[in-house]
């Protein structure tokens, strides 16, 4: 029996709408996960309050492991401001010493290091997650399709081997694909669209997201249609089918169900295509006979079973096989496939720490 | 001297961000306009008091003409309901029963015979701005660039021939560009931008809008930078330039203002080649001796002069002339360019309602 067994630690991925918390006990079994809508480009004290609510459900833990992407919103002025900030408002919380912020290097820092460390700290979260599965399988892909950002990560021999680092260069390279499952305005999927066979400009207005597509196309579960909607109004299949119509420029009453759904498939389509691509470049820079796991994770990694399922179907062998995150952790029974997925960051970020730590005798 | 001389008649063109209006007197001569931000998309109060505004400024009016698009705003269900309220706030606003609300056919009704009508009534301002200029030109184009959206108007032996009557037709048929001089979010112009010679994907955030494009390009004067910025922050260079890195995942700091004023051009660029392909179409609908008018409104006008110029100078004839549409606008001396563009089509809608009842020997 392991020394830590009985201790309690927490991980944390404070991104930019969306906080999510996992609690491990030493034996890197999963007792917990928090999944917290915070919409803060509104208000900044929603990231106090959701990490106090954290802090309370999840009671005494003996070190906090951090990793964020929650720097790059628009209340602050740049990502060092976001960086400080955020890590302001974190130590007002956790005001043990014990808190480890994780660098690129997969490094932990206290917060009283912060400085110079501004650029290593940012963005690091699909870093966390696809370094903890690449020590579980040899080569193939990290998928992590949440809220607002699909992560596309080749893993090669137990490495990660990602080009860009920080936002900018991970766009470039489509390893950050700007496309989610929930928050991604319609207007920015396309310039145009099918609708009965015929392409239509899209109006460029925050009139509805892929929320509302997969509302419509029946893959977005109660538990997981945690935002609020474009237009404040209903998560139903109704009101959706409403905001839908609004970015061909008509109501839903000029159009019958069948013909609604059939446009949020086109819109599904684009989202698709961006992620096969992606992936399909990642499959053929693997020499022909090496077996390929795609892993997934995010609130919409039911999504990405879809797109996979195609994937290999396309490819034609067996050297491919998806594999959600959920084998690579050891969990409490009751947690259920869906937090797991949505949590899987900050999973992986406590997993990293613990392991860092019991390398270094700290634990 | 004519029996309307001193009498006053209002025209009010009630956008879904902007209520613009003008006063008039029985010699069509323009004594004053208002254009007034009204986001009502958050409130709708805000209409009211807007129109208030406009009750109070200009004073007793005989007639009140109306023209609307701010029904397809998604703070109402549909565009039924959107004439529905928009109407009842015009009548709790103006009391007199002298409202008239344009229809698609060129006629005006009272808010009393609004069931039948609803769909005639949506979307008209465009109509009664190409109308108003059809009467003053033979052949040519009707452009206006406005804060959200740019009509390319076909006009033809002094006809309007566009084609499309609601929001969708228009759109599919290019005579609706929803792309706007202030309010359009950049992620919809695109889903790549060359920066530093290389195509970034954006991201799909309500980070910046056009209005930074033209506030970094120095195109979009002080007394037209009216709405909000997407980070609520201040609207100067620097805070543009910021919002605008935001964009490509990078911070200000991470390139010079050079490289800024670069990748503004290069969204500017976007909207141009919109624009420029849509008028070129229709120029080139026109047999090759055909003089052709472009007359230009809205309150991204200026913008539209250096697209007209380049379009004008690549066609390489004498045929082809720019007018702006005050040149056809009988105005009192102290109107300023920008005001009479940015309400034309408040101009627009009470001249004709003049015509008609000039012609109808109601005034």
């Amino acid at each position: 029996m392991s020394l830590a067994r009985h201790k309690r630690f927490l991980g944390i991925d404070l991104g930019g709408a969306n906080i999510k918390a996992a609690l491990m006990n030493g034996d890197k079994k999963v007792i917990k996960t928090i999944h917290l809508y915070t919409p803060f480009w509104k208000n900044l004290d929603v990231v106090n309050s959701s990490l106090k609510k954290i802090r309370d459900d999840f009671g005494e833990t003996e070190y906090q492991f951090i990793t964020m992407t929650g720097e790059l919103s628009d209340v602050f002025k740049n990502r060092k401001e976001g960086v400080l900030k955020l890590t302001k408002i974190l130590t007002g919380v956790f005001t043990t010493p014990k808190l480890r912020i994780l660098l690129h290097n997969m490094q932990f820092i206290s917060p009283r290091k912060l400085k110079g460390n501004f650029s290593s700290i940012a963005s690091t979260n699909w870093l966390a997650t696809s370094t903890f599965v690449s020590k579980k399988m040899k080569n193939g892909i990290f998928l992590d399709f949440g809220s607002t950002t699909t992560d596309v990560i080749p893993i090669k021999n137990s490495k990660v081997i990602a080009i860009g680092k920080n936002d900018h260069e991970r766009l470039f390279h489509n390893e950050l694909l700007y496309t989610g499952f929930t928050r991604t305005p319609l207007m920015s999927l396309s310039q145009k669209i099918v609708f009965r066979k015929r392409k239509i400009p899209l109006m460029a207005e925050s009139f509805a997201n892929t929320g509302d597509i997969y509302r419509i196309l029946n893959l977005l579960p109660k538990e997981l249609d945690i935002q609020e909607t474009a237009d404040g109004k209903e998560k139903t299949f109704t009101a959706s089918c409403r905001r839908l119509a609004r970015m061909v420029g008509l109501d839903k009453e000029n159009a019958d169900v069948s013909e609604w759904k059939k446009l949020a498939e086109n819109f599904y389509k684009i989202q698709e295509r961006l992620i096969y691509k992606s992936c399909m470049k990642i499959v053929k820079s693997f020499d022909p006979e090496t077996e390929i796991n795609i892993v997934t994770a995010g609130s919409g990694s039911k999504v990405l079973e879809k797109i996979i399922k195609n994937l290999i179907l396309a490819l034609g062998n067996k050297k491919t096989k998806h594999l959600p995150i959920r084998n690579f952790i050891f969990l409490k029974k009751n947690i259920r496939d869906y937090e797991v997925a949505s949590c899987a960051s900050a999973i992986a970020v406590v997993d990293l720490g613990l392991d860092l730590f019991k390398s270094q005798n700290i634990l």
